[in-house]
């Protein structure tokens, strides 16, 4: 399945009512075992990514960085791949120039936010959350979506206006206009410790397009809660890949410090035969079978 | 600390006699997490990078994307980074032109390896070992310690005799030729699934510089059991980062799709904020309180 | 027209019998202008980004800069990119692993040659020309053609048997034992300062598919010349960008030092105005006009 | 020379009252080509690297791109080279970031604008050109000088004040304020076709830094006029290198597709013996020598 039909299935799906769910990934490696879990996508996450290298996620990774991880991610899944591409890394020209190129790196959606550049993470809460004004966002949805050369990528506007604490009617009045402006699809993003808030901006919204949730602050939200709601599209799970590697990674190093060598950690890990699979090991020894001589 | 004093205490502690631990990293959050738990200092994986990028250790990622990583995780570390350059991504030329990019991005030592480029990962029991002559992997070694700027870089030659088995005199004897090119230290490598063929080259081994082991084939071999040979200077555990990640992410993915939901990984992987956290948001945020207007 | 529709349509003209010529490139610009000027197509010349970085054409270069290019020079032009593979970075396995790299970056072909890596430039008359064995390349051309995801994106295989003084039987030997492995074109080079070598070798060669020229050492063969042969598919020039510019910028460069200023030189160069649009200043600004606000 | 000594030597050169001379570089080759003609350092052009891309120099290309060629220039230059760093791809916590990484690619000297991010070129009549508050620029410039490891790399402010239609009173106020934040050198910035407004401000700048000019809209002014006024310390040629390349390019395109083949070019441009001597073939072969077995 190439990139068009991908995009194609990804758009038709997204329009059967069914709940997607996405999980995000800092590497291929994790973007395949998400596959590899059932995920019905990727969320090639700007927080996890910046997360990986032990920077903020307020725009101190290159935009080139993030688009390289996209691509790597990209060639190692068949599911669909959804680019985190923050505020569009600049205005409405910026927009117009780098959707094309994750268009390229083979994301099947792209997901933009209401907020200034250098954004803050959304995750703080005592962050900056500063959002443009709506006509400009609009013009940028506009230009995302004009840029892309197949129609079938989706362009998802993620407002932050709850999280910026401007209340749902702004809310609303966001996620309509960028709908109108052609958004395929809105985030509405908060975080409050329960679903209250986004449960809702759910029941409020008159818009045909459906929604996107990241359910970090109310983890509480079952799939089955989301899916009887019948408005929102796509769950996506935004920083779980992250925080259990962390957990793991950390774990194990104490334990080998504390014991002084891997001979008990080793038994409990997966095998390196194991992580070698993963590297598509039998793809690599078909090639060699078929044309090293 | 500057990355030319870092280099020369990295000189100085090897040659006490104290054996350093260094963990394998494929991003730069791993790296911090070893720092923090203890490891003397940080191995630049190619297995571990490749790994995470699902495609086999065998030269398919580009040495830039290596050097990239390099670069990346020597700005979040305090700790010493050794970089593993596998066989210098070609000739004694190209070793010439890529050890001062090392030492740029901040490698305060290099791990090079004496097969044919391109390698093929020396975990596999079946894969392809070939290594070059002893003469032109003198010249490799001579070349990279002729290219460092800072003479206290060290250039770490490993040989492959073992893997490829080729016995412990071919063994010893490239490790004497090396040595003798100007290698700081000698990295001998073993499949076997005991340590003895690792402690007989060691008994074996009468030149003057430390030696350098990765016991994953060999995992009972503790620090102790090392420290006490009196020859290893540097025991690097060369996989065990990136398959701790794997087997919590596995996990993790496949009780939210089992649980179709996130309220119970929730409450056991390391929270948000602790991830913030190791993003370096505190100094972020100094530098917001102090620069930003 | 996407890059499936521009690989049909390079893939078409080769077959029809018309020469069809190709400019190197060493950056975006260059291509456009080159494009501009009527060529009709780009080389993604592996000589001239390593000339741009001032270091040998020696894979000195990791292929992820050749391979970024190529994604920046694809990106503003419309005729087809072929992009120059070396020896293909490795063996077949890396082969395999490259070329829908280079596909997705924008290549509408790749040319590789039957050198060892690292490759030396052929432009050297003293430098080391080594070939792989025959079956070798066989292998490295099947694993290009098998790995491409559009069969319509061409392989062109190069051979350096003449250069490397193997000659002419050598050269249709390997010729025609690519073909059978599935080139489509035959890239034949030599660095005699006459045509001769060549046109023996256009002259006895049986082969269908076309052959490919790069007249660098031979400049007197004309391009009616070449059309006469009725053999020769595309001719390639291979330097002149770099050339010209370098000619150029020195004695620009030059007059500003003795001049003691840009007075003079300001009125021969082309005007910034003509830079800017260059650029693509008049669809930057038709973007702000529809979507800035 | 390390860059250590380098940005010392650079520093100390700044403060002796002597006018240096800086070219533009859009590549690496570029960059020696102006080393070896006598220009005392590299401009680091973001305008050149933008045109070279052809696309505008509106921040559409990635911060990351702008820094590679930094550190490609650095790599083969001897003289000082300074970083356009356009706005400082963002607000203070980015320049916090940012310049430890020029600084660690090479960069003796960064320049940072005051524009809004994403800036527009300053060299159209009718771009955008918004200034950030000067208490906000202040913020950056303390934050670049803060975060550079060396002391000695230089942070020139550059203002936009005239550019952007403010007036003199405007410029002198925000030169003397980011002099204050700590700036090393004020870049200012003119488009008026002649050098009177530049003149003016030069005549009121009571300040103790030096000035450093770009004369691209008033090329009448020389290098010995700029020496008269006692107060300006660098003086850029900011896209002469770009602009002879076109030229040249464009001239030789032209007549291959005229002439219908090489021979007439071929005998007017440099040879391919003289890109390859630029490219360090001595050097290269030194190592083969000294190295390959």
């Amino acid at each position: 399945m190439n990139t068009l039909q991908k995009n194609q299935k990804f758009r038709a799906a997204l329009g059967q009512g069914k709940l997607l769910t996405a999980m995000a990934a800092h590497n291929p490696l994790c973007a395949k075992l998400a596959e590899e879990a059932g995920f019905d996508a990727i969320w090639g996450s700007g927080f996890e990514l910046s997360a990986s290298h032990a920077v903020p996620d307020a725009n101190i990774l290159s935009m080139g960085a993030h688009l390289e991880m996209m691509r790597a991610i990209a060639a190692v899944v068949s599911v669909p791949l959804i680019a985190d591409i923050d505020t569009g890394f600049g205005n409405a020209v910026n927009v117009s120039y780098i959707v094309p190129q994750y268009e390229a790196a083979g994301a099947s959606a792209v997901v933009m936010e209401d907020k200034t550049f250098p954004k803050d993470t959304s995750l703080r809460s005592d962050g900056r959350q500063e959002l443009v004004r709506i006509e400009e966002f609009q013009g940028k949805v506009q230009a995302a979506a004009a840029a892309r050369t197949d129609k079938n990528l989706l362009v998802i506007a993620r407002t932050e206006a709850l999280i910026a604490g401007q209340g749902q009617d702004e809310a609303i009045k966001r996620a309509l206009a960028y709908e109108e402006a052609g958004a395929d699809a809105i985030l509405i993003h908060s975080k409050q410790k329960t679903p209250d808030e986004v449960l809702a901006f759910i029941n409020a919204w008159r818009g045909k397009v459906p929604l996107v949730l990241v359910p970090t602050a109310y983890p509480q939200l079952t799939e089955a809660d989301i899916a009887a709601l019948q408005k929102v599209g796509i769950v996506i799970y935004g920083n779980h890949a992250i925080r259990a590697a962390v957990g793991a990674m950390r774990d194990v190093f104490a334990r080998i410090r504390r014991e002084g060598g891997i001979a008990e950690v080793d038994k409990r890990l997966p095998s390196v035969k194991d992580i070698i699979a993963l590297q598509g090991d039998a793809h690599m020894r078909e090639v060699e079978a078929n044309f090293l001589r």
